[in-house]
């Protein structure tokens, strides 16, 4: 993969400055900045770290505006509708009354006394907003006009993301190679984009559970992943409150939302999969795409003919959009109602710009299932469904398993490109061992990394606690890092321009033995200080290094070097040079472990 | 690379049961077991998983007598000597007085007081030892045994621990593919192989600090870290004691210890790289072979010539080992004392059986410096040392990088591959990026995987510690299971013969929802159980499952396959079984999350 249009990298692109107590520039560690567009309107946002040698390294930053403190933000208002003024200015889309939100779609019955009694008007306190979507049955998406050549303010704010010409942005849009997952009905975002051409992307799953999460801790658990590093959010919620958790999380959402409409729909049905609809569904994904669902998972490819594909596996069907669908079929003995009515859901989604991730539902939940007739057999007909979504200028991207030992995952990869056209890969890990749970973020990490480098647009993270229990803080957290350490990986191996700058800082600073500066460029700053001053708290100095043998002006290696260049390279005249050096070597005291000032 | 001449599994040969509480094959979990070879004093140890289905799983044990409780283990005397007879048996070694050990072996100077009042005959209170060594200079190798055609006892062992021939290891050894470190002055070890064509292995660092560790903990740290898998320990001690914790380390350690010679020779210097001489290094080495180490790693590729290739790092010589060795070359201007006596030091290395485990001394040390001149330049070298070592007989493996890039890992391991003949490549890492530090175990199990699924044979943990301080207790504990996530998942993509048993037992528990037997056969029992209690902590039943739709009895998956077969595939009749399996899953309550009775 090379990246030929490349633009310069970021860091020699003239942030604004956004000064942390404000005093712009003075702060040691690091701020949030802004990268101007061609408008005033379009800030790209950008994590400036100020290194003590006076130098700078710009980095992406998923955060939002919660770590700008010149933005005054609160949860019951959301965030402010940065694209709105876009949106409005395309003059493709209307807003209109919209589907009334009722009781079931938070989990209450009608015939509950409480469901009677709810304010549905309470769902979410912020500014008064009426659904939005494409004019006369228009799709309203980036595809659409990245295909009649159009360069949005999106894609511009994702060009100047990713260090790429917007041409390049608006090209892999064009040729389904990319994806920019943005609804009419969510304003808030950040734009980011989603593609094997760009950074690799990582998605966090968030979700409340019945008895322990409140919607605030959804909230929370959002902006939580966002701060390290996720670049989009599954709101995975089941049970109660399903409709106003989401209506919270997308309102102060500064990425991409993706959910899976299907368990809001099996909730609807009491957990009946077999009384699930087609008119049960579809209403559902409208509810969710005017409240501004950015991309939804939908498990087309299931088909009655492959489930019993799976009949020899040992893990069988672990997907549970998969094993919903699975059960549909069987109670029915019929064809998935979702796909046999995938082209109206096109057309839905194309009014609201929400974009497909269609679901491997049948992906491989142990080592030994992996890259079975059953899963490639799903993975056909996704390619038939993605040729299909494009014709409707429907964003579409494909996700991957799951559990596959890694001389199997190449396949994954290069079938997905070959089959799908190229559209963008998004997968779970994968998995590469079986045996390590409550270590799975690692089993997993190291099969992302590997088909992120292959081609993976996006992955899904894991955390420790998958096949085990519910991730808490610190398990998101974890589950983030090591997938943001994964994507970069990656990056790094596919050569993106610019990703090695930040690896080439932070060794900078540690061959300088800069610990400040080595923190603050860290994946995470907290964790990497706080390790080192539990063993090291005060003397950074012991640590042996080569360098610090002689010392910062009198380092053999650099001596050495500059004896070469200035002889051009004569042999008798190196060994001359190197012998005058050893005596000097001598001169300054013959230490290999020299104290370090600091 | 295929296995044919793999024996059965482990799992289904006979282990001997050893019982926990003395009730024999009735405790639920798992128990110390051993399968015995063609003699009685040959017994190997498994650790024998008991799955509440009544079936067992034999897994390899790097534990040691301690997990044992019919063996009576104390650290004051030591383990037993396993091999103390099949050493005697050979004939060709002989005890001699030994070299006598010195209060600067230790770290006290002779002129200190307490030097002078140092009780040397203290040094380890258990069964007193005479060292031993080859007989009129020969190679008591197994190299040298296994080149003549012979299977010693501990190839046998280490055939019945791989399910492979005692031949295939004999072959193995014999072209130098593999290395069996066992110095006879080590007759404690349970002998273990180390090559590409058996289980990816791992190596766990140990070592007091001046300050925090005594010698108790350093035996601790090494039992703790061969409790969870590490296969071999390196014992990279510096300061005072360092002799007596090497003893102590060595006489209670069921696995090979490595060491780094040159870190005492150091010592010895006071820390002055220039002070060093060849008789210093040679009679730390004496003094470490009569102890017992296994394997050491020895920096002998850093010639002159390469310092100056370093000069335009990033990061320069980051191996500590490198710069000691490249300090010495510059301060004196001369070639490496380790190269110059290279032959004299395979001798001394060939008459106890200690493995070389050749340095990369200038290993990169960030990302930028991957692969380069230098890098290669040493490899090279370390290609030629290999072949001289093998003239010798002396068993060879050598060290890998470091930070390395996902995409130039596959040359590291293909050129040490060409360039030394197949010898065993053992490698840190290599880390995949810089910007992780506190989760450079995760950074570097990505690359570590990958480089064992290609061929390396053992792999050197990095622990969350790296870069920032001194790993705990809980850091040696994540960075050997982080490890053997990495070894297992190279073991499955490889192909290892009863490698995937493993994953297929653990997903089999899984899928049935045994979450007992899926924490006994997790790598980590421990921490998977008490993730699952602390949100799951009574019912484990809500977990959705396609095949616990059904029950155990009536699974829809299970029913189709048996009609495919029945009806010999017939689409008609499948469809027609179909329809009536779709009444019969109505019948039975058309539920998606029938509670699983548990």
């Amino acid at each position: 993969m090379t990246n030929k249009d490349a633009r310069t990298p970021a860091s020699t692109q003239n942030p604004t400055e956004t000064s942390v107590n404000g005093e712009a520039g003075k702060s040691i560690g690091w701020h949030k900045a802004y990268i101007e567009g061609s408008r005033p309107d379009l800030r790209v946002p950008v994590r400036q770290v100020h290194l003590t040698n006076g130098q700078s390294v710009t980095l992406y930053d998923t955060s939002g505006p919660y770590t700008d403190p010149l933005v005054d933000t609160d949860v019951r208002r959301g965030l402010p509708p940065l694209r709105e003024n876009w949106i409005v200015a395309r003059g493709d889309t209307e807003e209109y009354a919209g589907r009334p939100v009722r009781p079931e779609d938070d989990g209450i019955k009608h015939t509950s006394p409480r469901g009677g009694l709810r304010n549905l008007d309470a769902v979410f306190p912020g500014r008064p907003r009426q659904p939005r979507r494409g004019r006369d049955g228009k799709a309203v998406t980036q595809l659409a006009y990245a295909r009649r050549g159009e360069i949005t303010p999106e894609m511009e704010y994702v060009a100047i993301r990713e260090n790429v010409s917007p041409e390049v942005v608006r090209e892999e849009i064009a040729a389904g190679r990319a994806v920019l997952p943005a609804n009419v009905n969510h304003p808030e975002i950040e734009p980011m984009i989603i593609g094997k051409r760009f950074l690799v992307k990582v998605n966090a799953n968030i979700g409340n559970s019945a008895v322990t999460s409140s919607i605030e801790e959804e909230v929370e658990k959002m902006t939580w992943a966002t701060r390290w590093g996720a670049d989009t959010v599954m709101d995975l919620s089941t049970g109660r409150n399903i409709h106003t958790t989401r209506e919270w999380v997308l309102r102060n959402s500064p990425v991409p939302i993706g959910t899976v409409p299907l368990y809001q729909a099996l909730e609807k049905v009491d957990g009946r999969a077999e009384e699930l609809t087609w008119e049960i569904y579809k209403d559902t994904v409208i509810e969710q795409a005017e409240q501004g669902v950015d991309y939804m998972t939908v498990h087309a490819g299931v088909r009655l003919a492959y489930v019993p594909l799976t009949a020899n596996r040992k893990t069988g069907i672990v997907s549970r959009g998969g094993s919903i669908m699975a059960a549909w079929c069987l109670a029915h003995h019929k064809e998935s109602f979702l796909y046999e009515n995938f082209e109206e859901l096109c057309e839905i989604l194309a009014a609201y710009d929400v974009t497909y991730s269609l679901g491997d539902g049948l992906r491989p939940g142990s080592i030994a299932d992996a890259n079975d007739e059953a899963q490639f057999a799903e993975l056909r007909t996704l390619g038939e469904l993605n040729r299909i979504a494009k014709r409707f200028n429907v964003q579409t991207m494909i996700e991957g398993p799951g559990h596959v030992p890694m001389h199997k995952i190449k396949e994954n990869i290069d079938l997905q490109q070959e089959i799908c056209d190229e559209a963008p890969f998004y997968t779970l890990g994968p998995l590469t061992t079986d045996v390590a749970p409550a270590y799975d973020h690692i089993t997993s990490g190291i099969g992302a990394a590997m088909i992120a480098w292959w081609g993976t647009a996006m992955l899904c993270y894991v955390t420790p606690k998958e096949h085990l229990g519910l991730p808490n803080r610190d398990d998101v957290k974890t589950g983030v890092i090591t997938y943001k350490i994964a994507a970069h990986a990656a990056d790094l191996a596919k050569g993106h321009p610019g990703a090695q700058e930040w690896d080439d800082a932070l060794s900078d600073a540690r061959f300088e033995f800069r610990w400040e500066d080595q923190f603050n460029l860290a994946l995470d700053p907290d964790t990497a200080r706080e390790f080192h001053d539990e063993t090291l708290p005060a003397e950074p100095a012991k640590t042996a290094h080569f360098c610090s043998m002689c010392g910062p002006k009198f380092c053999s290696m650099k001596i050495s070097q500059d004896i070469r260049r200035e002889h051009g390279g004569s042999r008798t005249e190196i060994e001359e040079g190197m012998a005058q050096k050893s005596k000097e070597f001598a001169a300054a005291g013959n230490r290999v472990y020299l104290p370090i000032a600091d």
